[in-house]
């Protein structure tokens, strides 16, 4: 579960955070050879409301033919292009411990246009091995490296007790946005967009649901 | 990020999904060894306005005092309580790969009051290995684990071609509620509680911030 602080121009953190659904259920649809999708079957897709997936598209622009449906390509398009997925963002992952091998090797982020470009960690025995075809550096090398390979994004993936010090360092180095998977809340400059990603969230919020059955 | 179709009793699915973060946040505090917390303070360190705080908490009851603030040791019990944390469910992570490990080894899991107490995978190499204290045993007895160690939450970290058939044995087993990280949409009974978490919104949200800098 990602915490973000605010959306913007005047779209709703909860639209945005629907977009990806929409974009990998689209790449679904387009894999099977569909060039048509009605907003109830994406909405039966997703278990979401047809009304809802209309707003929500309907918020970006003028996608669908009434009566006929959303083409499916046009509008996969244009949801990517909306989350800024043509930009073909470079990633790194700071912290090859196994959330940082799982998130290295996530097949999704490739499939959505990220490159993975550069794995770190301070471990001597854990430097030089390879991970989904990416050696892992010397986490010293951080700012050297996120320059050479233009890193737009850095994933926090280290214990609590070093992110702040990792994030400190990416932002020297020049990444645009940190995607934080540490328990803490960081301090990055203003300017920084910051997603910090708390999995305990995911658990509790079943918790709560299962407390009410 | 996590996905849920609905929030319920009339409190939104945002609300529910910020409760952890206060629970957080108040161990955190007491931790300090402090008693009392303004609405101002709490927004500060989650990034929410304190009004956002004083709506979200009015919705469960009265919980602070005008001027003074919230009582720390009560308000991080009524936060448990409303998520139900007291009950100390039993989970089981399934496919002990990369992200089940990770999973297996997430230290707040504990601090939230869950208990890990059956892991599952279905290679030879890894079945009878230990993680985090628990023996991992042999997918092909979930069934009769499940049963035998009354367990509450079932967690899905198997690939996704696996996903629905270790969704099935869960629910016949007995779970009450999935956490599912495979990327498909699972087909379980109406009443089977299930919250999907999906890596690619928090880099996909970023992504869309990114593009609007």
């Amino acid at each position: 579960m990602a915490v973000k602080t605010k959306g913007q121009g005047g779209i709703s953190g909860a639209t945005i955070d629907r977009l990806p659904l929409y974009f990998r259920t689209l790449r679904l649809v387009q894999d099977e050879g569909r060039d048509i999708i009605s907003s109830d079957e994406l909405g039966r897709r997703l278990g979401i409301t047809p009304e809802q997936i209309r707003k929500d598209l309907a918020s970006f622009g003028q996608f669908g033919k009434k009566g006929v449906g959303y083409y499916v390509n046009e509008l996969k398009h244009n949801v990517g292009n909306i989350l800024g997925l043509d930009n073909h963002w470079n990633i790194a992952v700071v912290g090859i411990g196994h959330l940082g091998a799982a998130l290295a090797n996530y097949q999704n982020f490739v499939a959505l246009g990220f490159n993975l470009v550069a794995l770190f960690d301070q471990d001597p025995h854990v430097i030089g091995t390879v991970v989904n075809h990416v050696k892992v550096e010397d986490s010293r090398r951080i700012r050297e490296i996120v320059r050479q390979r233009k890193i737009h994004i850095g994933i926090i993936a280290v214990p609590a007790a070093f992110a702040q010090g990792v994030a400190d360092e990416l932002v020297e180095a020049g990444v645009q946005g940190i995607w934080n998977f540490a328990p803490i809340k960081m301090q990055v400059p203003e300017t920084m967009h910051i997603v910090n990603e708390d999995l305990s969230i995911g658990l509790s919020s079943l918790s709560y649901y299962l407390t009410r059955t």
